[in-house]
């Protein structure tokens, strides 16, 4: 009679769930977080669909007028993204451009006086800045060292790893940033400006930062991570877009690169967040256009044109564009074996010796970086400046205070430049257009690009990795572009006919080395035409890009796999490992012991039950007629915990609560379930509890998920690993193999026609879809 | 005691199933296509991982060597596909321009005589043309009428609609366009050409055409419809890249477009394939370049470069460009409307009446549009030629078989042109070059452009549908850019004094149309940059786009998909619908009557059970000890067949063949199983079985998938939509929910390292990975 009891009860609790309309996209869920059991910071996300009870109710109450303003929020959440990434895009680049340009302006003007002092005073201020930069990073926001998008790319296939999305470290990563690439290190801003986006669309996402009381309450709409998690997908492919002012490499960006899952819906709407930002930086660029934002305007966003470069390429010229390629996977898979060992070092042995240590370290680098490039230049004879180039625009040397090619650094005569200087004793972006730039055949000579391409790969090798925010595109960019125009000297002295620019090949090396490290092919390749506004080159791109992926995959993973892998981000690649088709689903989970809740449970126990283990999700089995048993749910323990800290369902009896009707028994608001991002959450151990509270009960029925996915005991984890990975899920219950078969759901079975009548769906909601 | 033994030899199944490795992808299946049960010639692809006994079997036999060469074939593949519809789109390009280019000599050698002897041979050449283009398509290829993108789409849904794939289909394809096309209707080659890449791809994928005898043996490895999709999915790259010259905008058509799944890796592969097209399509151009296509070489693939048009926009001009937008998702959403309509009453009621009327229909279309095109330009007055128009290399009246501005028809004096000639009495390809020009301000008189724009429209709608191949994406551009031609000349009237460029707003034009009427974003504007060469208008592209398309779905759906359900195409979306939140599982099959199979079955009784209904899969019980049952798998009906044709794994007795070992039992070969894409696959009406047969047994153990996947019957169906639509699967088991719970499967127990030493992989084989 109880159990019978209990069962009506169920039942009248699913019927109910059955007529409830859900939120516009059906896969809103209970949004939990909680710490994983190896203990460590790197908690689960959930991306499935958990409509427990309350969040069932709370959906009834609010109805279709919801869900409209539920879509708008959306996009006014996008909107919103793409102006701040934006906006934060600017402010890094305008402070950038200024500090470096004042800090060339006033060493060029010291050095006509001493060298020495000059040295001084650039090795002085790249210092401060790097010391501002890791002085922030290392007490204010640990987690914005690095370029946070290993970090980014974990949280988007469902971790949360502590920290990596507060509002500290949006606002470490945007002073890191300005500090470690004013500085002069051999880092860049862009990696950072990604995790900026993400940060900024995920502190939107839940409605501010409570613990700088920025928060509005209106904002709060998101409940579920998976809305944030598009967010933040969309906020992702705004900073690339802000970084490299290309819209359509940032959607493909976070497509290729960054998301685990997709949906086409999303595309749309990353593709509005990146038009977005596109709008904002060219107005930002245009108001700075009359000279209101210093030094930014010639330098700033990164916008290599080379579209008066080489037009067209013949076939001879393949080869040297292969070996290119070749050279490109090599020198990209050795960086990423060589930053794989140093940062494991550094993780393991010197950054556990404390922040004292990592910010000698950094200083420490930026002297040595201020040291060289300063150094080098002065060691190399100056070569006289190339004749009639005055049709082409292109003066020599520069004129003081100007951005440009041949640059007059430690020359005995006016008319000439240092070729070292030209690329090394400039801001990164300037050497890069230098590298990249026509119609200056014969500029570097190829000692000078020798020297500088094994200093700087070393430099950067040795930089990544320090405690300050690190992007690793622009270094990539730098070092292939050396290599790239060196290739393209001897392409130049070799086919002595063609119409060969020295530039092409630049760009192409470019492509190649970020190819070979970072291992991107669609997205790098649109990147790489957008900053160089040259679509003619797209095919060679493409080859050399082809070519250096596949040469750096047969020596190792790429630069963002290995990183996430070091910093034990575990992620959930899309395709099964091989040994799994040998194993079955109970096979993995035979050392587990199944901790399972009943439907009414003792508030003692349920404590005694959250204390002795650590896991996160927990099946409920009832008991019904003739004693056997069902499974009717998965309970989460941060549910279970807001339930007993809240006291609010306890009761004393231990029957269901009340059969007749269970939503009565809902005290809870849904959004009581939420728990904010990188965040902890609460404990068991913060719940404190009377004895006369353990003394009672609690009816879990709204509580729980009623139909998590299960699968059979013996199947295939090949296949259980598809079904977990493909629809983002954090549980799967094993269960023993099904004695019948109820019946069969094919295709045509799922090919229900959307009404469009509001009335028919009521129908459906009252009579449970009966007629279909 | 006979159950137990039943029993026993199932576990040794499993046991030595467990043992054998995969291929590559571990996603291979028996690729079974079989007819729906509504009858039609639509059928249901499998894309789920169907292991069964013989496919394992194959499997073990050829090992580690077999998978590197199987992944090996699917890049050759890649790479032949890329070459086959490369050098399909340079014939198709080179006949259609020849053939337009003589056709236009023709008449304009004429009708320097009499413009009635004019006509009447343009007439002519076009209704020769048409008509041998629906004579192809009605007599010998009927799959290949229309865009053949909605039947693709469909394919890559997971429905096999018969003939669109098949090699008559290809060459109806492709000598049906150059009619049409060539003929001058007002529709373009580019959508059959998508359909071209992907019968290209799989043809390729199944190792040619047995019909024809132009299948190779040792091209026959792709065994599964997973393999084949996405070959298939990279001949639609293969085929927008051909189409455009666009590479990356066909990798983004394929993902946004037409695919439905989607993997990292496949991305990588498509990248490939498209890359190849561009070298092949660039090398065929530079061979025509010294003159051997014919009138090839100046027109040809649709480049129409921009690059030397508008370089900036102000803010003023975003309001013409938003009302752009607007028109452009109004007469997308209105095409879209119009064609339905059309293609609706043509496919129920004109097209039922046979060949004849359908060779009439697009006979009189042809003379329509002829007298249209021809007799229109007569009826308007020429203008003078503008000055000062040497310094921009643009002709007026334009050079005699030439292609250019300015087009000298019916004119009275020398200097004099004719505008509306210049774009409606000319290729399409041209026309839109004239409509894109820049520095031809004041070309076109508005009440031409309105004049063509209703004229073309109206064409446009009454073209599509007819039975010949037929694109809608250059009509589209040819209509979006009259109107937004029409938008600039007010803007250049308006605003007096900035440097608008007409040109641009047709380009923008062309833009909204396409955005309004096929809703694709990200691709289309890729698109739309690709072929005008020009970066810098992308953030306006995206404007436009993003005004239309919110505009348009205001309306109605995308162009394809409304083709689609109108041809019955019934394609799973990525999200499920509204109602299904409010529905159970059980609820969908409630009317089902499940058929299923005992282990062991008698020949006679599989044989009615399959002459009793037209069901694909049937759950396979087996009794166990004391009288329980156990669901132990699948058997496809294909499958079935197959065994009660070759009758070789007929047996005498009920009992298990061989309970020892089952590998002994299996005679069947796995390719057996695989049946051709676009046939109909063996029926049970073509099985017949003597007397004897019928007495005997099969045990279906060797052939079942052991563990498809299962929901429990009150699951929500939105979770079961999910399931079934995010893993590609064609049959999911309604189950009662269970009594116990074996074990949770977490994020944790899913990351086992990859082993690389193949010692160890041996060692978990063995001993079922007891290890980890």
């Amino acid at each position: 009679m109880l159990s019978n009891q209990l069962h009506n009860g169920l039942e009248t609790a699913k019927l109910l769930w059955s007529r409830i309309p859900n939120s516009e996209d059906g896969e809103v869920d209970g949004g939990s977080l909680l710490r994983n059991s190896n203990g460590n910071t790197v908690e689960s996300l959930d991306y499935e669909v958990i409509e427990n009870y309350a969040y069932r109710e709370e959906q009834a109450q609010r109805g279709k007028l919801y869900v409209g303003y539920y879509v708008a929020v959306k996009w006014f959440l996008a909107l919103l993204t793409g102006i701040g990434t934006g906006l934060a895009a600017v402010f890094i680049n305008i402070s950038v451009e200024n500090f470096a340009g004042w800090k060339f302006a006033l060493t060029f003007s010291i050095i006509q006086r001493s060298y020495f002092a000059g040295f001084v005073i650039y090795v002085l201020i790249n210092l401060i800045l790097v010391f501002s930069s890791v002085y922030i990073v290392t007490h204010f926001a640990p987690a914005a060292a690095g370029s946070g998008i290993p970090e980014i790319k974990g949280y988007l296939n469902g971790l949360d790893i502590h920290g990596i999305l507060l509002f500290r470290t949006l606002i470490g990563k945007i002073f890191g940033s300005i500090g470690s690439v004013g500085g002069g290190l051999a880092l860049g801003k862009e990696g950072p400006l990604v995790h900026t986006g993400a940060c900024i669309a995920s502190l939107l996402g839940q409605g501010g930062s409570s613990k700088y009381h920025l928060s509005s309450r209106w904002l709060q709409v998101f409940k579920s991570d998976r809305d944030r998690r598009d967010l933040v997908t969309c906020g992702c492919a705004a900073g690339v877009a802000a970084a490299f002012r290309a819209p359509v490499g940032g959607v493909l960006f976070a497509l290729e690169e960054v998301t685990s899952w997709w949906r086409s819906q999303l595309m749309w709407r990353v593709f509005f967040t990146s038009a977005i930002v596109a709008v904002v930086v060219r107005t930002a660029m245009g108001w700075c256009k009359s000279g209101k934002c210093g030094h930014f305007g010639s330098g700033g966003f990164i916008i290599w044109d080379t579209s008066d470069g080489q037009e067209d390429y013949s076939f001879e010229e393949l080869l040297p564009m292969a070996v290119i390629g070749v050279i490109g996977g090599l020198l990209g898979a050795l960086f990423n074996q060589l930053t794989f060992h140093i940062t494991y070092w550094r993780r393991n042995y010197l950054h556990k010796k404390g922040n004292r240590v990592k910010i000698i370290e950094a200083c420490l680098i930026s002297v040595i970086t201020s040291a060289i490039s300063f150094g080098l230049p002065l060691l190399r004879k100056c070569n006289p400046c190339p004749e009639s180039d005055h049709d082409s625009g292109i003066e020599c040397p520069r004129p003081p205070g100007m951005y440009g090619n041949y640059v007059n650094f430690y020359c005995g005569k006016d008319k000439e430049y240092n070729d070292l200087a030209t690329i090394f004793f400039n801001t990164q972006d300037d050497a890069i257009r230098n590298l990249f730039s026509a119609k200056t055949i014969h500029e570097f000579s190829a000692q000078s690009l020798l020297t500088f391409l094994v200093m700087f790969y070393t430099l950067a090798v040795v930089t990544f990795g320090t405690a300050v925010p690190a992007g690793q595109f622009v270094p990539g960019i730098m070092i292939g572009s050396t290599y790239g125009r060196l290739v393209g000297m001897f392409v130049v002295n070799f086919y002595k006919n063609l119409n060969v620019e020295e530039g092409t090949y630049a760009l192409l090396g470019a492509a190649s080395f970020l190819g070979g490290s970072m291992r991107m092919t669609v997205s790098l390749c649109v990147i790489m035409v957008e900053i160089t506004n040259n679509l003619k080159l797209l095919p060679l791109i493409m080859l050399v890009l082809l070519i250096s992926k596949a040469v750096g995959d047969a020596f190792n993973e790429g630069f963002y796999e290995q990183q996430a892998r070091l910093k034990g981000i575990a992620l959930l690649e899309s395709r099964p490992k091989y040994q799994m088709r040998n194993m079955m689903a109970k096979e993995v989970c035979r050392n587990q012991k199944v901790v399972s809740f009943p439907r009414i449970v003792k508030v003692a126990d349920a404590v005694s039950i959250l204390q002795s283990n650590l896991h996160n999700g927990f099946p409920v089995i009832d008991h019904v007629r003739n004693g056997e048993t069902l499974v009717i749910g998965l309970v989460l323990r941060s549910h279970l915990l807001v339930l007993l800290q809240s006291k609010v369902d306890f009761q004393h009896s231990p029957l269901p609560c009340d059969p007749a009707g269970v939503s009565k028994s809902i005290r809870h608001n849904f959004s009581e379930f939420v728990k904010p991002v990188s965040s902890k959450g609460i404990s068991i151990e913060d719940i404190h509890l009377s004895s006369d509270d353990l003394e009672m009960y609690i009816d879990l029925a709204p509580v729980l998920n009623p139909s998590p996915y299960v699968v059979p005991e013996d199947m295939s984890l090949t296949k259980v690993y598809n079904l977990f990975r493909q629809l983002g899920l954090r549980h799967i219950f094993v269960v023993p193999r099904a004695s019948r078969v109820v019946g069969m759901i094919t295709r045509e079975d799922l090919l229900i026609e959307d009404s469009e009548d509001p009335a028919s769906v009521e129908l459906h909601s009252t009579s449970g879809a009966s007629s279909i």
